[in-house]
């Protein structure tokens, strides 16, 4: 993690959710970068039909394999069962500003001394797909690279872990969710697994002790039961496991007392998204659409990707563009406030700022996240600033920055699954951009 | 075929695309009616996570499965691979005018002999799902049952064969696309195949003289291979056969001259999706999307099905809203002018309504159609009122009457796939609409 290119080499660690580190494990020696691995020089499904070593299929498994994720994570619902996230009747919230690409030429210096380097090469870096940054809730600056553009939907991967956990606490803000309540009492399904003693703010701040290994050597790792029993990666032919996300959750055992412990395990925005529904009644799009994407003012709809039972997707299936992921941010910096109306209780956005606890959170594998901590699956910084974010593998952000007024929404289709592989050069370059433009 | 309760014993004929007598094959004796199996009522997909015997899946074929259809017809992208047809970024095209209820209690009488009854009485007995009339441009009339609503989209089935052939009479129009040249011009992967000579305008009218039987008592039939090509049922585990709908096109045999016979065959349809993309270097949802859906003022975006290849079902994968259906006939009734602009030129409107082949059209699958005939993938009555017709099994319909300034949008889940089981009741009632409205 020494310098931009030291990205490559970074494999997957216990910061990835589950699923995500497939395509890393597939990197020998060095990828493509940036420009070489560009979607659309590629040619990724062109032609009609594309020639046979340009289609990207669910079957072969290929739209989870870098470089042909550059392309796959913008067309996502070609590979996953899905339903939309309805934006409603009303009229988009229209954006101001303009974009100054100026930005792009800011210096900033990268984490452990790697060299200073400018907005626009850390973006490359990052094999970013898409970015939209606001300021004062205007934007400041926005583009888009290969086959991206303001009007498509990217794979938000665990940055919807922060959509769902935002809908949890506004329940919880509304009294209708206890975050102390055992999850067993919503869920009496999961009695006999490792969830038993877990509360519902345990499983929303990812201290439910369960046992959830992400070791990709080991194949009796529940990761490789998890994706298959989800559908993100096709199942083998003698495949006999669970065939959706809750069913896995019951089968996931204790591993440490609730609370004392913080792993990012995936299985727990499962067991979140399931305890949305039972309170709301709704399923996960469903609610997402009447209480946020409805009122945000979206311009397109959302897509949510679905296991084959019809469950959400909720630790990393959602789709939406660029400008409504920075929408979102932008009404999380307002308390909760946008488009003329309040979305989200200021009481829940409160919840979530203040953050979780950072003892748990200061494991080896959040070693270059300081002094930060997870709270209703948002990452809290507690810097200067008030920081926070989405985040999700393969680069995927919301940046909110209070004091500087700042929201930046990223997509990317880095070839590392981790968030280690870009936040060296990424948490510099978000505040870099935020210290910029608060000058102005 | 002599009253609306005889529709229930209708089997599958050539009359109806391949894929489309596969839930009506599972009836025996009467399925439930209209009421019965509501899907509101009977709880499908009800629940987190729904209980095992209100779920419906992909991998059991349940979601072709009446009465399940009435809610999977509702919520196709739950199975199959889809991509969204951009509604762009304009203004809805309001739609004026209110639903009067009064049009349900006109009486009109069904086609041989049968029985008086109300539209209300023949919509129930169609399994309709959704409809919405407009007259001069303005809502007479609309209703939604079950899971609809104004906003859901619903699987359009063969109704998406007209949005193609719109698509290619529009390349047509513009000389970008030969309608008397051979398919192989365009395509050269058909030359071994049945289509080897078939025109541009055969493929469209249903003449091209291919075999593809639909006879699902014959397991050799090409109808099974072509749902499993397609994706549009699951694939057994033995399946070694082509795995796209372009593939499929190229093992056709040839059973007659092009030109000489209508057989009402899907495989034209994916041939003419796949014409419409070499001519325009586009998909097809893409081009819909640039040509039509973006400038109709649609409320939603339309969501495609693929294969597993990425290719558009063109014959029968598009699922829009019923108001936006509506808008898009309301299109061609006025010669392709809609929303303040020229969406379709007008020759292609010609073309269509002109008509095809009135004798070769008369086959005894046909009987119910007299005098009608079939052109660019619509079906033209030749009535006094120049009636012309989008058809999708199961009772899809767009029926455009224009000296009656008449449009009605159908979406229905009719246990029979055959529209030879609705069309006794539906025609008239169509006719009886724009009948009574032409008086306002």
């Amino acid at each position: 993690m020494r310098s931009k290119t030291a990205t490559l080499t970074v494999t997957c660690t216990a910061i990835a959710a589950a699923f995500l580190c497939l395509s890393a494990a597939a990197q020998s020696p060095a990828p493509l970068d940036a420009a070489a691995s560009d979607p659309a020089v590629m040619g990724w499904m062109k032609g009609a039909p594309p020639p046979a070593d340009k289609t990207i299929q669910r079957a072969d498994a290929s739209y989870y394999k870098f470089p042909q994720t550059r392309w796959s994570f913008s067309n996502w619902s070609q590979f996953m069962p899905t339903h939309s996230v309805w934006r409603g009747e009303g009229a988009v919230a229209k954006l101001s500003g303009a974009s100054d690409g100026k930005l792009e030429q800011l210096h900033f210096k990268p984490m452990n001394g790697g060299q200073d380097m400018t907005v626009a090469q850390a973006l490359a870096a990052g094999y970013t797909d898409s970015v939209v940054v606001l300021h004062k809730g205007k934007i400041a600056y926005e583009r888009y690279w290969g086959v991206t553009s303001a009007h498509t939907q990217h794979i938000a991967m665990s940055v919807t872990k922060s959509f769902v956990g935002t809908l949890a606490a506004t329940l919880i803000a509304e009294g209708k969710l206890d975050p102390k309540a055992l999850v067993t009492q919503y869920i009496p399904e999961l009695k006999e697994s490792g969830f038993a003693q877990a509360t519902v703010q345990d499983v929303l701040d990812m201290t439910s002790g369960v046992r959830f290994s992400e070791n990709y050597a080991d194949p009796k790792a529940e990761i490789w039961t998890y994706v298959r029993a989800g559908g993100i990666l096709p199942r083998p032919a003698d495949y006999s496991g669970p065939t959706n996300f809750y069913d896995f959750a019951k089968t996931v055992d204790k591993a440490n007392e609730p609370g004392s412990t913080f792993a990012y395990q995936t299985v727990n925005s499962d067991v979140a998204g399931w305890l949305v529904r039972r309170v709301s009644g709704k399923n996960v799009g469903e609610l997402l659409s009447e209480r946020i994407w409805s009122k945000l003012g979206a311009e397109r709809d959302g897509i949510f990707a679905l296991d084959s039972a019809g469950n959400e997707f909720a630790g990393g299936g959602l789709n939406v563009t660029t400008r409504d992921l920075a929408r979102f941010g932008e009404m999380m910096r307002l308390d909760g406030r946008y488009n003329g109306q309040v979305i989200v209780p200021k009481a829940a956005v409160d919840s979530i700022r203040a953050g979780g606890n950072r003892e748990v959170f200061a494991t080896p594998a959040n070693a270059l996240l300081k002094g930060w901590s997870y709270k209703d699956m948002w990452w809290i910084s507690h810097d200067d600033h008030g920081a926070y974010m989405a985040r999700g593998v393969h680069g995927q952000a919301i940046y909110i920055d209070p004091k500087a007024q700042v929201v930046i929404a990223r997509f990317a289709s880095h070839p590392a699954a981790a968030n280690s592989a870009s936040d060296p050069v990424m948490l510099p370059m978000y505040r870099a951009i935020s210290d910029e433009l608060m000058q102005h």
